[in-house]
């Protein structure tokens, strides 16, 4: 049904393009889906990608060119001369176009610039004016609009030409005079209503969604998926419909924002793709690296501190990194819930108090559990003492990590900072050091040091 | 310009269904989108809900129940007759309603079936049999289908009546006369031909994409992504066209997902929503938490084994947590990468060797840095001996930890479990007792104890 990539497959394509047997490439690969000839691309070197791409027709060339790999395509975008890049941009749509020419250097983009048609390239460098992770940033020029006061044959022959640049249509926005957004129309309405009906009698008004140019990208997202839209309008300050933004570009960052806040549980604090360069990734991670570091040396201190006690009751060492590592795990965990919790949008009204309840009760529960279990086993290897310092810590430990680790990111989103920032080997470092402290003095009580 | 919910606005319908003010509550909330209505539903108690509910249309009211929270939504329907529910699923679209059915217990879905309509009824029970967790499971057999026989005008007007049943409509599927998938129609090319073509001739036979009814869901969710698409087609095994999927329910497959990835490298064994309650989430949380306590003793052993070496050099135990932890965290980077990369399926023929070639590199890079830290560190708090040591060891143990937790991840996929497992509290753990053990024997050839 699908076509399936194999090894076999790829080495015909590459014998052929070394033999210049062209009907072979163009038999294999022309009829194939845009995204699976990217794939085919991605997996060529430079010289045979570009044979293949250039025998594929103008149109499919920029479809492939927007499904290929990033890294393949800047790769294949710096091999092209100016013009050659202001023909690809021509006919890509806006949002894609502004994305490449984004990529290049200010220089670049000025002569690539020169090489293009005046309209196109006036719009591109309006677009290129937004942010990138706005809804301006996002969105695409090419859509379809009504005005409210044709009638519906002449809209569908005004139609019928905007549709020929417009790849997708999945609604026809409605405008007043001043192209403000007023409404919109389903092509399904347009399609089945009679000939003379204003397109403002059919159109719909109530409950009309859009975004303004300047919301951030994330919220976009919210937006589409509480209101289940496929496109969602975006408007000027002026209310003027200015572009719109379709579903894909969309799950594209509904995908990276929870590959981002993964990431940042797992310590690594920039966007790293796994093909980037061995020292942009461990740039990426050295940063949480430090700060574990850092808790490691404050660890140090702690147990230094307590060195008398350790020579007294050597097997309290044992149980250093048992108590260190349970205090990071519940917190870890503490924190994820939290941080996904507020990612989604789940927790409107639900009030501070009651999570951090909660998460008490959790606590409390698994703490009782694993407390009775590390004193059962201290207790055979050991004896009691150890065992209740053990296990008394433990739970203590427990508890506190449970508490922390939910108010944190609570706290850090109340002042706008990512609440993912908590997550991970911050709220791991800094209950590492507390649980130490706190497995000490629970020594040092008990055993009347 | 979207609504936003206020406390002010909550008190002012709890005040208007109190005292019986409907006129207020009408005003009020009837015109809203369904998303928001059901954020106000959510917020009310079960009988001010049930209030506002029945003053809706019923086609405003099936849509506003698909938006409720799943936990709003079960006590809601828990809290109806099966008449009464039955009246609810015939407005819902397919897919929809066979998740509530679903929610049911066995002997409530008969009573409930046995108050719906024969066809409707028929239409359920075959969608019950499918897994919830593939294509057919999460398609709805409302779409719009044209014969590739049929012309152009005679398709309209069949499409008009078919499009009555179908809420959004993207895509009009062709079917040959046993009812096989054979291509499709945008409903654009429908709306700008001539009345007398045959749909066989406008339409696209060409990278038809269809997934059939046993496809595992984050399968059918890749080829959306892969190919754009905002609605796919489900076919049976005899290829016959039997529902199709759109993008919205795939956008929550996609999250849940990421969402599952998250919560496993966080040490959460099972999807819990963070109104799950507190024995539900403390089971989900208790597994990891069990294995950590395992690699605490485990530790303690290791530790307890090398008591001389630590009698003789005590300052040795001081950094056991720094060891413990730093393996932890470079374990965790190397494994979420790698996790990620398999989860986007960004490594189709990228090798095993390639991988864990980088991951060595940023490894011995990020180990180097922290080592020579280390080492001044300690080399200006204690001695030159401890500081080689525990920079030797950090070196070690960091270089290790990255190999372990790239190569884990790669193997576990290789053998089809989800590499998930491999992320978060399992890696830490391992490392941690790897860690202390390597540290311990440098600590003795350094100090040639």
């Amino acid at each position: 049904m699908q076509f399936e990539l194999t090894k076999e497959f790829l080495d015909e394509i590459r014998l052929a393009i070394d033999v210049n047997d062209f009907a072979t490439v163009d038999e294999r690969i022309l009829d194939l889906h845009e995204a699976d000839i990217a794939d085919i691309l991605d997996e060529l070197n430079n010289a045979q990608a570009k044979v293949v791409y250039y025998r594929l027709s103008e149109e499919l060339q920029a479809d492939v060119l927007m499904e290929l790999e990033e890294e393949v395509r800047e790769r294949f975008i710096k091999s092209l001369t100016p013009t050659q890049i202001a023909e690809q941009l021509e006919n890509l749509d806006s949002d894609d176009a502004v994305d490449i020419l984004g990529e290049l250097s200010q220089r670049e983009q000025v002569e690539v610039i020169a090489e293009m048609e005046d309209d196109d390239a006036a719009e591109l460098v309006d677009l290129l004016n937004y942010d990138e992770d706005t809804a301006g940033g996002l969105m695409q020029t090419e859509y379809i609009q009504a005005r409210e006061n044709w009638p519906v044959n002449r809209a569908v022959i005004e139609l019928r030409r905007q549709a020929e640049e417009v790849d997708k249509v999945y609604t026809i926005y409605v405008v007043d005079a001043m192209d403000r957004l007023v409404g919109f129309l389903s092509l399904k309405s347009l399609l089945f209503a009679s000939p003379k009906t204003a397109i403002g009698d059919i159109c719909i008004r109530k409950n009309v969604i859009s975004v303004p140019t300047g919301m951030d990208s994330e919220e976009v997202a919210k937006v589409m998926e509480k209101y289940n839209l496929v496109s969602v309008p975006v408007v000027s300050l002026q209310k003027k419909l200015v572009g719109r933004i379709t579903i894909d570009d969309v799950v594209d960052v509904i995908k990276e924002e929870a590959d981002k806040d993964f990431q940042m549980a797992s310590g690594i604090s920039e966007k790293v793709e796994s093909n980037a360069s061995v020292w942009r990734t461990s740039r990426a991670r050295l940063p949480w690296l430090l700060i574990g570091l850092l808790g490691g040396i404050l660890g140090a201190q702690v147990i230094g501190s307590f060195e008398t006690t350790i020579g007294a009751v050597p097997a309290l060492a044992f149980f250093i990194p048992l108590i260190a590592a349970m205090g990071g795990n519940v917190g870890v965990q503490s924190s994820a819930i939290v941080v996904q919790s507020i990612a989604n949008g789940t927790s409107q009204f639900g009030s501070i108090l009651s999570k951090v309840g909660k998460e008490a009760l959790v606590g409390l529960l698994n703490g009782f559990i694993c407390s009775v279990l590390i004193f059962l086993i201290t207790f055979v290897l050991e004896d009691v003492t150890l065992g209740l310092t053990v296990s008394i810590s433990l739970f203590t430990v427990i508890m506190f990590a449970a508490m922390f680790g939910t108010l944190v990111p609570l706290v850090l989103d109340k002042y706008k900072i990512d609440p993912a920032l908590a997550t991970g080997p911050f709220i791991t470092t800094v209950n590492d050091v507390l649980g130490l402290f706190i497995y000490f003095m629970i020594g040092i009580m008990l055993y009347g040091i």
